[in-house]
Order: structure tokens, then sequence, then C-alpha cells
């Protein structure tokens, strides 16, 4: 088993990776602060409850825990305040009180909307983060939690650190491959803006990664869990460098609104924000190379590159302006400098912009 | 002006009570962080917006303050999800940011919905307490914000501190009589769980207070908050003592949720559930004289101290269970020892409870 902390004083957790921790969960649980006098509620969607919801359920309830659950439907739809108060329902008629913990068991959105649940029911109780997706290793780590407006996304939320994040790395064996490279998206972004030598790795062991071998797959998710947790543990609520992690998010996010939720997977429309941060660099200065690099990293780990035509300029740049890193009448953005090492500047101008969207669709469909 | 800090380390902040501050509000603002830069928003409600909210919208822009304004219907039913979510479309559309602030401008409800939505917009701005009610000297101080739930009151919300607590008490003479005593109702509360004297004084001065006696008021309000203060500042989040400040809630709540929120104002329903501690303050072994002390108290700022007979005890006992200072299987009281001290019961009996609300109907309508 692999293990880290995010340091974040008295509200400092642990990053369990591992083979079989499922089935263990019980005893992380005990050790980790959960009552078993008061009752768990697992948030987990349709797509995880068949496979691993029952198991868990017996588990805990074998080790005299006592377990309500909620399966929502799969994908961003979730992430909304009609669902969110599905929840609150369930909570209060499971009697869930004060000392209650919930348990997300899915990807980013059950993490983001089960999250938001534990962040305001009562005002506040533990929750675990159980990531079954190779997304989730970013979304489980850093306490941002968080649903949907119809207006736009993630809008509505808290910080709220989880007691725990226990990543079984079995449950990764059954991603679909769509979901294995949208998950190594984030995961390259880690080295993108951080660390040079695991961008490259990313890379090279692209074959690895898209495969599933358990060795590339447990070293990868450590280190990126690494570089968000020594991130998150130095700018808890984003004042400063946590605003690094969103590189790709400004246009990933319009190209998620805009073409509807669902269309893109979240780490495939931040791969298309990333090539586009990529060209923004190269005309604030970076050296030449820079896209060309990136979008190779990308291609190599099977993600797209382009924006499709049909995803109107206009609406798009009307979502970023939406987008909340847009922050006291500046357009802000995550600028790389070279592969490795980025920058937020507060000041890109809009034209730029525009004029990267515009290139980004050059031999798309 | 008297001034009253909350001490929260990194969050601490000033309460100021005094006449005429509503038209110094852009200087506060000011000095207490508000940008200029960011649009704030004012949310209020159809009794309050009328007497002021145009002067304070036009005083903010005077000194070039961009303003956004909403006004919610009166009463409890404001604190829905709904009026929540209608909220946070005006603040994405009025284009807050995370620079940005809200003011609540009114009562209990409108900080409550207020805070909340300051809270989770965009995982939480910066917010500001301007309280029209007596009332609000309770709400406004100690940073517990929420909406309801439909099965439960204050089920969703948060802690979130405001930067600054802005008490105009010239806005307090336009409240009805029954405001007034709901109001006074809280602030005998802080004199009952923690200061003898203070409680005698407000039964001394009530018909000060009750005629809104500008230097009683000044006095009771601010030694309100000041008990306030200094509970919530050794216990942020409610683990300990800061449950003392839910004298009366208990069976409060219960009235509020049985009657329908509305027939009965806050203040008044937990006068009531005041009434009921000191019963079952002396059930438990306090002194024989504490009910006939607390009653009287509550009479001379013509409260209501019965039940009425029409709510029935199953649906009181029911609502009681739903309560959130249900924790872990037992049932959570606050009981007065005497006048002047509370402490918090854990294992109160529930045929106890019972006993007590039938006694309460004695005598009722």
């Amino acid at each position: 088993m692999r293990q880290l902390t995010v340091q974040l004083e008295e509200r400092s957790y642990p990053i369990l990776i591992g083979s079989g921790l499922l089935a263990e969960a019980p005893q992380f649980f005990e050790q980790y602060g959960l009552t078993k006098k008061s009752p768990l509620l697992i948030i987990t969607d349709e797509n995880v409850a068949p496979k691993y919801l029952a198991g868990l359920e017996q588990t805990l309830r074998a080790a005299d825990y006592t377990v309500v659950s909620a399966v929502v439907p799969s994908g961003e739809t979730s992430k909304s305040l009609s669902v969110y108060q599905d929840m609150m329902t369930v909570a209060i008629e499971g009697k869930l009180d004060r000392s209650s913990a919930i348990i997300a068991l899915g990807g980013g959105v059950v993490g983001d909307l089960a999250g938001f649940v534990a962040a305001t029911y009562m005002r506040g109780i533990k929750f675990v983060q159980v990531p079954t997706t190779i997304l989730a290793h970013d979304s489980s780590v850093g306490g941002k939690v968080a649903v949907n407006h119809p207006l736009a996304k993630n809008m509505i939320g808290a910080f709220h650190q989880p007691e725990l994040v226990l990543y079984d790395v079995d449950t990764l064996q059954s991603l679909p491959p769509r979901d294995v490279s949208a998950g190594l998206s984030e995961m390259l972004k880690h080295g993108l803006i951080r660390d040079e030598a695991f961008a490259h790795w990313c890379e090279e062991h692209a074959e690895e990664l898209l495969g599933l071998d358990p060795e590339a797959l447990g070293y990868g998710l450590e280190r990126g869990c690494g570089i968000k947790a020594e991130i998150v543990s130095r700018d808890e609520r984003e004042n400063g460098e946590r605003a690094l992690l969103n590189l790709g998010h400004t246009i990933g996010h319009a190209i998620e609104a805009i073409a509807g939720y669902g269309e893109f997977l979240h780490g495939e429309a931040i791969s298309i924000g990333m090539a586009g941060s990529a060209l923004l660099g190269e005309k604030l200065g970076a050296p030449a190379g820079l896209y060309d690099d990136t979008v190779r990293m990308l291609r190599s780990l099977r993600l797209p590159v382009t924006m499709p035509k049909h995803l109107d300029t206009d609406a798009l740049m009307d979502a970023m302006m939406h987008d909340k890193k847009f922050r006291e009448g500046h357009m802000v953005f995550i600028i790389p400098d070279r592969i490795g090492a980025a920058r937020i500047v507060k000041d890109v101008p809009v034209s730029a912009v525009r004029d990267v969207i515009e290139l980004l669709k050059e031999g798309a469909e």
C-alpha cells in the first residue's frame, strides 16, 4: 500500500492507494475516527453500485456499522441542487446525526456531490472519498466539493476536506478505455504544471498506463496525488498557487457547458483546454515547441486536442466570462511557461483567447 | 456607537451597534475589506425593502460600489432551497466574483439565507450582516447560516462568519410590538443561560425595552451580543458549550415545524420552549421556583409560555426526534440549573419531555 498525507494542520488526512483496500474499509474507517454509533450514508452512482455497493455495505455491516445508501444516475446531471436535496432527504430519513459520515463511492461527480452534502448537512459532517476512477485521483484530494448551477459549473460549493481517501486500485480494472484516457489527462496535468520529469514519465509509460498496469498506475496515482496534495497544503482556499491546478479548465469548462454536460468527459475537455493553454503560452512568449510537446503528450494518452467545429466560438467565450476564474474584471488564465512549469496570468487579452479557440478548431471535425 | 469583537483569530470581526450607521455603511464596508472592484449583492425581504433598500443602494452607489439587489418574500418560507437557488441565479447574473460580498439586510431569515448563499457561492465569499430586528442580534452573530429542509429546520447550512455586523438601531423603531417581544426573547435567553444579573435587568427594564427606549435597547443588544460572542469565541463549531445557546430551541423548533412555519414567531416558540426547559430543570433536580421565575420574566416581555392545545403531542415528539440536537441515540436538552446557568444534558428521558409538553398545555387555549 502506498500512503501520502495532505498536510492541513488539524484537517490533515491520509490518501491510501493499493489493492484490496475496499475489503479492509471498516478498519480504516475506525482508525480514522468514524464512529459505529451513528449511521453512515454511502452515495454512489448507477455504474458503480452494481459492482461495489453490496460488497461494501456487507463489509461495513459485518463490522457493526449502520449503513444507508443512495444511488444517483451516472454523470454530471447528478451534480444538481435537485439531486442534492434528494440526498439530504435520504440523510434525514436515515437519521444521520452530527457524528455520522458520508462515503463517496465513485468518481468525481459522486465525490463532488457527496462532499457538498457532507459539507452542509447539519452544517457539516465527516466524509470519506472512495474513488473508483483514475480521474478522481484529482477530485478526491483537496476538499473542493460542489454542484452545478444551470448557468455555470461548480458554482455552488464549499471547501470540505475528507477524513480519508481510500483508493482501491482494483476498482480501476473495469474502467472503459475512454474513462482511462480521461483520467490520465488530470494525471498528466499534474506533471505539466509542476514536474517535467513526471510529465515525460507519463508519456513514456503511456501504454502501460492505458493498459492499467498495476505498478505504473500505482506510481502515477501516487505522484499525481502527491503533487496535488503538496499544492493544496500550501494554499487550501485557492488564494494563490492552487489555481495552477486549473490548467486547461477555463476552456475545458466552457466546452462542457456548451457541448452539454455529457458529450465530453471532463478529462477530454481539459485535454483540449491544455492544448489551448499551450498555444496561449506560446502567444505570450513561451518558447516554440511547447504546444507541439504538449499535444504529443496528450495524444500519447489518446486524448483529444482539437476543438469540435460545431461548438460556437461566441458561446464558448460567453461561457468563459461566467467562469469563476474571471476575477475583478480581468480574464485569468493558467499559462504554461514550459513543460513542468505554469503561472497565473491575470490579464490575458480576450482577443488572444478567441484566436486560440479558432486555432484549436483547425484540423478538427 | 457601541463596539464589540467576536474573537475568532483570523476570522474575528466587529459588531457595531448605534444610531445612523446605515448612512455610514460605505466607510465601514471599506474599512473592513469590501472591495469596490467587485459587485455587492444585497439580499433583503418584502418588509424591509420598502423602508431601507433604496437608501442603502443609493448610499453605496454614491461611494462607487456596484450593487445588485434581491427581495425575497418575508418569513421562514424564504429559507428554502428554491429561494436559495434563485439567489444563486441573481448572483451569477449580477456577475459576482470571488472578491464580491453579500449584504444581509433584514432579520434572521434574511441573514440565514444570505449567509448560506455567501458560504457556498463559488465555495464561499464575504458577507456582512445588517440586522433590522431585535431577534437578529442573536442570529447575526456567530456564523451559523442555513436553509430549511421540508423535513426539518436549519438542516442544510454552514458555519460562515461575516466580515462585520452593522447594527443600526434606528431600524428597530418601526418594528411591530409582536416582533419586539419575540426579539427580546433571545435577549433574555442570553441572560438565562449565562448572566443572572442581566436576566433580572431584562425583567426590570421590560417596559423600556418594549417601548424601544434607545438607551435600554443599546445596552440590551450590547450585552446580548456580548454573551453570544463570548460563547462563540470559545466554541465556534458547537462541539460543546455553544449548544447552551439552544436553550428552548428543541421544543421551539418542534412548535414551529408542527404549527407550520409562520404561526409562531421564532422568539415566541422558543419562549414556550424556555418555559418547558425550566419545567424539565425542576424535574431533573433544579430548585423549585425556577419555572415560576422563568415564566414571570418571559411574561414581563409579553411572551407566550403555554403550549397551544391544538398542537399534537405525538407530532411534537416526532419533530423533536428529527431535530439535530438528537445525537448518537440520546435525547439532548439544554437544562437550566438556575436563572443565569444552564448545562447540556445528553440523556433526558423521552417520557419526561412528553410530561413537560402536557404540562405546558395546562391552562393553554
